[in-house]
């Protein structure tokens, strides 16, 4: 690694240095797309930098089948190899980009970059999310940068706006709608009355979900997401796989038409806050929100965080969450960062916002108090109510409405209760009783309301 | 000035500095916030930073009139001066707040601080739309770091979110709801069709308004904020006293009524956008947006910023705009910020994010072609629609469609035109000859239609 100036020149504008070189690994699309987007901005970003930021190297295991005369035409004696040991090894390249999907194959470019000195950014959610401390205490070690932006809502600038624009807020809770796919369903049912099949379908046919949805559908993605968010909002490492995650297959547009009369909507919502006993309650699930709620306006396939702090309030974020081009942005913006930091001297000094770390212990959600949402279908069968209600009440739990929209089929009847506030477990085991009833044409969906 | 560290330890979180100091000048709303968040999150920021960073000295002109024994109970040995020069030369200050209402003083305590090498954390607007980058040139040169987040919006992260999480992006326009009383006005007047009047009384009641409300009403407020917008998204200073800026005293809650007709509303938008020929077109002014517009979503005393940039499309940004505690949070963002920058040795190096500015030259606004809405109040004559369509085509401005309300009173009673797509400059001739009719009970009102 070469030496880089340990401090900046006190004149004007005039870093010493005179480039810094880039070599991105991986070519999909968001490789493809950081790589033309870096030459289509590298004008203006050398502007903001006062120095040359070149593209030296770039790796994609599948090389040989790429037509890249685009890249050459552009960019003279550019390195293009197979091999992601030889961009990590080149003394030309001081930022890796790390663009890999596969975990495994992105945690050994992660890890080898970082301790050969070089700086690294990365959009693997997944191997921050599970490996984030160790990225972390290799970067320190090694005195590199570390980015992360392009990890969660894509172009969206919320990881630095928690590091950085807010760092003097004492955040209470996180909530974001972190998954395009899944935001871009919900919206199509509540627009449209679309089903939940026909609106993935919808979703596949634009590219907006993958051909396995499971991952995004379930909340998986989303469970990454939110882990890195509390990362960065509390200092704290979140156990992922701890993390309750509930999906939207369930979810019906009967669902919606009872919403909108309870003057709410549904969002598949990732939260993180603070409990007691200095914990955090962090989960993934379809809530009930109200519709005049900041996160309610959030429509399609974008992503939307909302951040809230004791002093500062609400601070919502809102735009593409993923794509190449605005996950490209996000990448050359923690390079951007990087470069800055490398022309200073300062690399690597709090890669991300903290310099002390804690693990963080879950609260159970199960003890959340809140109201609930139950739908039920059931075939038309007189004494249901009866029946449901004293399941409810023997689980101590009261019913604060019953609401029936009209003109129903008569063999698969769909009612809703509403729940005074709770405790979910409580309400989980009451469910899981009423789940078993015979009549009932469909599981039960219960979901809470949340303001 | 001490020496810096010029480079970080490398071992793990152990910067070698043990702390940082700060100096507050002004005890105003914002000062005496920013001192109490301060010392409310001291711990939590520490753990960020990994050093300490300790309140050295506050000034106040008024220091004599004030009651400091909460503050000299929580900080031992405080020192308290009402002379700005006092912390602007105490060694022991590291870090000077300026955070005194009179611009003169502003801009001395500023450039005396940074040429004595002092890093400067600023919440004035005017000093920085004005002279920033006289700050930057003068920052620069002491290789010192220069914060200005509580400059816009408050405690919201929008001018990092451009330097930082978005400084991959090439902007195409950045457009802003940036002044909290207006908005809290229109909104009153939306939700309640109140008058203009009633409107400002109340938010003049409830805090949101000045005793003299002329630079929040008249647009000058948002015109220093766009300006300082602009200079961070396209590198550019522009001169403040060239934007056109309209205020909202004119609209009438009939104006709502009809932007609702047509599926649009009307919120004071301040504005920057490239124009052809490397021009920057500028202006603060009230428009009918769509009210499905994301800008529309922004609502009562917070603020709204959207950036467009070509790669990563729409992102949002909304939050509390003003107040003690959400600037204070802005303010301590920053100290953070060049704090870690002191610690690895870095402050100073892109204080605004470029390393080269220009100066830009302005679109004139009056070529900008758009839609119009033109409402007139006239006293119940025949012929009104004849002479001012008459008007118009004689200027060749082609009429969309006219409306008018029904139930108004005969002696004063409001219509509405749209018009067709035309320049600016003509639809604004127009409206001049239009305003010469006799039968006007009001002076006419022109907003521009945009998307």
């Amino acid at each position: 690694m070469r030496e880089h100036p340990t401090k900046r020149s006190s004149a004007a504008g005039g870093p010493s240095r005179r480039s810094i070189g880039l070599g991105v690994i991986g070519l999909g699309t968001v490789g493809a797309s950081t790589v033309r987007v870096l030459l289509e901005h590298q004008r203006e970003i050398e502007r903001r930098l006062g120095c040359k930021l070149d593209l030296k190297a770039v790796c994609s295991r599948r090389i040989e089948s790429l037509d890249l005369s685009w890249l050459r035409g552009r960019v003279k004696n550019i390195k293009v190899t197979p091999d992601w040991r030889h961009v990590v090894r080149d003394s030309e390249v001081d930022v890796v980009v790390e663009l890999v999907g596969n975990l495994e194959a992105a945690r050994a470019i992660a890890l080898t970059a970082l301790a050969g000195g070089k700086h690294l950014v990365t959009a693997n959610k997944q191997l921050v999310a599970e490996h984030g401390l160790e990225l972390v205490g290799q970067s320190q070690r090694a005195g590199a940068g570390l980015g992360i932006e392009a990890c969660v809502a894509g172009g969206t600038p919320v990881l630095h706006a928690i590091r950085e624009g807010l760092a003097g807020e004492h955040f209470t809770s996180v909530l974001g709608i972190l998954n395009g796919t899944t935001n871009y369903i919900l919206t199509e049912m509540e627009d449209r009355a679309s089903t939940f099949a026909d609106a993935l379908a919808e979703a596949q046919q634009r590219g907006y979900a993958e051909p396995d949805p499971t991952a995004d559908v379930e909340g998986h993605d989303a469970r990454y997401k939110i882990a890195i968010l509390a990362m960065l909002c509390f200092g704290a490492a979140v156990p992922v796989a701890e993390i309750p995650a509930e999906g939207i297959g369930a979810i019906d547009p009967v669902d919606f038409a009872y919403a909108h009369r309870l003057n709410r909507t549904i969002r598949l919502i990732a939260a993180a806050e603070r409990a007691a006993g200095r914990r955090l309650r962090v989960s993934v699930r379809p809530v009930m929100i109200p519709r005049t709620a900041l996160l309610a306006s959030v429509r399609g396939a974008t992503n939307g965080v909302l951040l809230v702090g004791d002093k500062g309030g609400n601070t919502m974020i809102t735009g593409r969450g993923a794509g190449g081009d605005p996950t490209a942005v996000a990448v050359l913006s923690d390079v951007i960062e990087i470069a800055r930091d490398v022309l200073s001297g300062a690399a690597g000094a709090t890669p991300l916002g903290y310099t002390a770390w804690h693990a963080a212990r879950l609260a159970p959600l199960g003890r959340q108090v809140a109201p609930f949402y139950l739908r039920l279908v059931v075939r038309d069968r007189p004494g249901i109510i009866a029946r449901v209600s004293g399941i409810l009440a023997r689980h101590r739990i009261n019913i604060d409405a019953v609401l029936q929209e009209p003109g129903q089929s008569k063999s698969a009847l769909p009612f809703v209760l509403t729940l005074e506030p709770a405790r979910q477990e409580h309400v989980a085991r009451a469910v899981r009783e009423i789940a078993r009833l015979k009549v009932l044409a469909q599981p039960p969906l219960v979901m809470p309301f949340l303001e």
